[in-house]
């Protein structure tokens, strides 16, 4: 069977994160962040970023850790769905057809080799505001602009800690249908990062070494604002709210995000970025490849890299 | 006795705004704007912008009209104060004195030459944060960034509508201590728009020929923001909260400030606007005279200005 | 045979622009809008924005009329090349192959059904900056960063005039593989405007009606910012030199674009235009109809639409 | 004889930098911030920032090693320059006057207790562009804006090193008539900074103490842009053309400047600032004082203080 390289793969879609602060957690997410309430169901509350046409954005789960407890991807089609299905069948690695979650069609749930549980879904209902206030002015969007918080705009990527990177990048790569955009090499020729993309955002998954050499850990999840002074006001807005900033705001060098990290009170890291108006158009883009020199001289601005960025990390989910 | 020509009004202190739609105004002026609510008091409620140190920024009544009741300036001492009370009574405008609103000390209420009312005052209580949630992280803040709706900084001006502008520009520059930043002179000699200041901002108070030929009506009040964008922001929440948007956002030539004109429930004009980092500060400084033949130009990138800017006016209060 | 409704097409190339004042042209494009000139050749300046990793962005050229003589679109790949042009072989409106211009491979070139000259290729030597100036500090990027007037980022899309927009969206759609995000559809039926895209942005090539009936002609051209406060910045910048400004800045209720529209020297209409943090995400997008009522209500914010916007096009070539 | 507390300085006028890599220091005042060229005259060029009404800014001279020779400050008025100069002459630190640099009149020279040179005028011609290229669109505004580099707007404060702080704060606030807004006082009393303000920008003067005990050192001198998103573009336009970034963009706790340090190729240390749209309107603000133990949690969203920001200034001028 051949792949296509790429495309088949639509978008990151939603994300589940578990908390053992529920309450301060939905605080965090709804008045700091701005996300919506959707619906509630179980220990899990439904959440949504104001851009996001599908019907949730973040399940968050009450829950005696923290952690991502799993992350859902659109296929591009129903094609694309049973094609990568067949491929991660053929890897080894899936786990099996569910129900989806509400709004969400059949879906296919399956695992990085360091352990991430993922899910893959085709069909998906928009987004209808249920009211006026969360109605927007213009039909071209989503819901209306929450002006609460940060008013994040929509999930921009994930990051996840793995004890080995080059063996998971290539399953997202090469099972998925992903490319690498940018990586760090080691001077021992060790794959320390690795970025990768599905369609013209230039990165949606990334894998980090973890030194602890742990499975299933989580660094981070991002969402997405529209410029860098949002992330500036944000870090004000988290400054006068007491959420805990780790680092930034500044600038990656790597892929050059405008990046302010917080924790959310439940312990799990949140990155609030900007991509500028950066889009990944070259159909032969050729990875990038940093050096473990080019990376000790910190971010883009030079700022140091943090020594929590290297060992916090939210625990695998069992 | 010789006045000082300016210093003696530090700035603008509050304002008092009258609506026939409380509830709606009271909703715009805390979800839209993103004011704070201080307190109540018979049919008024007291509202404060973040970043004003004073109690509150300003009192809004519920009346049968809209319009303005009163605007109150701090003088920049009790010298200050007993300097410029004696001047208006030789005025012959003054009304007298009175105890001031909540926060305030002993006030001096008087009219300009077209019947708006002002009250100077000296003694004002600085503002205590009364909660956690209201503390801001930096001492050096009156209030936590509430990051609500357009989150408008702080009150920037008042612009009157007058029968005839030219008596009470010179009673607020001789009487107050003003000077007159930017004026617009028709061909046949009258002076159809004058802005005064009297500190480092650029204009406090605006004068506006009335068409109408009337007395004591409101152009507009004015809040400022931070950035450009921030008036951006705003008119993308304006648009889908529903409040009418009258003209803009776009950027005057006089004063290049940067402008969204909206009608509060109420029916009130106000202005939100950005004179980015726009400071007075030549001592010697020349008063800026536009022709009529320069304001046909329309505002500074061209944008013609709209005909209810020259009608719409809220009445004057009897 | 049958065809992939997307990607085929990766982006926008280049273009090559006419016009009857080409010193003064080439100011504007090079001082105002901050693009770099890469070489010439005849009446020709190659001329390039900084975030482009292809060799040149614009190919200005001297002539006794001002117009767009072409639009040149990069494949995503040698197959979707092929594939493609035996598309628009098999429409009857393939013209033929012939040697790229400077960096660019085998090209074929074809027109719409209005007549629109377009060009298609493969192979596309990235861009390597040739001194020390133009190196940029991080190696994901493809040239420093000019700082020089408005420094758009790259060319974001072109605007068409056609007699008839139904049959060229549908060439553009069906031939190339595009999608239309939006359109609006005149009380009668007519569709008077159709925006499509190709990949992630959310459009990249626009037909409007030609009130004239004229075939040929070009609305715009436009070129993307960072961020809105860049084209507010361009709005001072166009201003302080003179360069005339036709309408804006504002925001499209269409596509949500913030825009501002300028007459370049020759006569070409050029748009910055600042898509903030929009991506086209969803996979099964659902084309937005605009109706004639919907916009008759002027831009997203309440602009009247400029009569020039529907009479000023810049003719075709011969 | 009494003085009255501020206003009799009416802002910072210019400086003069000295630097031993002319050549380059003219390209970065130049190209890199985008100040422009008024004149030459021995060693020496004259440069302005565009927001200036005064003939220039800045006078970069050659010389042998960097330092500051020299800050020129406004007076209000003949009489607050008589008045101050007066009191300066009492305090036994006068030097005398002298002529003015072209376009100011009669200056007086004096030295602050730590030994920095300081003039003192009330005559100043107001800048006239002398070419269409200039001459700005609005008659509000002193000059055509620049659009190179980062475009600073204006000059904004000057930060000395001193031995002691104490004497030299009070030497500003007593003598030339200021009043401190901010201070750092260490946990054994001393006063180790010292934020100073004329008018109603919250500072304009600052005393650091020198930690290495030496007179007459400069920490640096800043400039101000209109938005935190300028400081975010000037520090990518540092990177891309190798101007040494030294800390920064970041946002300080004191005065919450937004702030980014830079060494102009002569050493000296350069601020780029922005203070949002901050103003000091209180007349009777009371000093906030910042102790040891909140200064140790870093600037205002956590970023460390760089070591060299405590040893590195520009050596004093003999």
């Amino acid at each position: 069977m051949s792949l296509p390289p790429l495309h088949d793969i639509a978008h990151l879609g939603y994300f589940e994160l578990l908390t053992p602060e529920a309450d301060r957690s939905l605080w965090f997410f709804t008045q700091v962040l701005g996300l919506t309430e959707v619906s509630r169901e179980g220990n899990s509350v439904y959440l949504r970023t104001w851009d996001d046409y599908e019907r949730h954005t973040l399940k968050l789960t009450a829950h005696d850790t923290s952690g991502i407890r799993r992350v859902g991807l659109r296929a591009e089609s129903q094609a694309a769905l049973e094609r990568r299905v067949a491929a991660i069948e053929a890897s080894g690695l899936g786990v099996g057809w569910k129900d989806g979650d509400p709004g969400i069609g059949a879906t296919y749930v399956f695992r990085d080799p360091d352990g991430h549980e993922l899910e893959l879904y085709w069909e998906s209902e928009w987004y209808e505001p249920p009211s006026d206030e969360l109605r927007p002015a213009l039909k071209n969007q989503a819901q209306a602009y929450p002006a609460r918080g940060v008013s994040v705009r929509r999930l921009d990527h994930v990051n996840y800690l793995a004890a080995d990177v080059t063996p998971n990048g290539a399953f997202i790569r090469d099972v998925l249908g992903a490319r690498v955009t940018e990586q760090i090499m080691l001077d021992d020729g060790t794959i320390s990062g690795q970025w990768l993309h599905f369609a013209s955002k230039s990165y949606d998954v990334v894998y980090a070494q973890d030194w602890t050499g742990s499975h299933g850990r989580l660094h981070h999840v991002a969402f997405a604002t529209d410029t860098r002074e949002d992330i500036l006001k944000a870090a004000d807005t988290c400054l006068d709210r007491g959420v805990f900033i780790e680092t930034g705001p500044h600038k990656h060098a790597i892929q050059q995000t405008f990046f302010l990290y917080v924790y959310e009170p439940g312990g799990n890291r949140i990155e609030l970025c900007n991509p500028v108006a950066r889009l990944l158009l070259a159909p032969d883009w050729r990875t990038i490849t940093w050096t473990q020199a080019e990376r000790a001289k910190g971010q883009a601005w030079g700022l140091k890299t943090i020594e929590s960025f290297h060992t916090h990390g939210t625990p695998p989910i069992p």
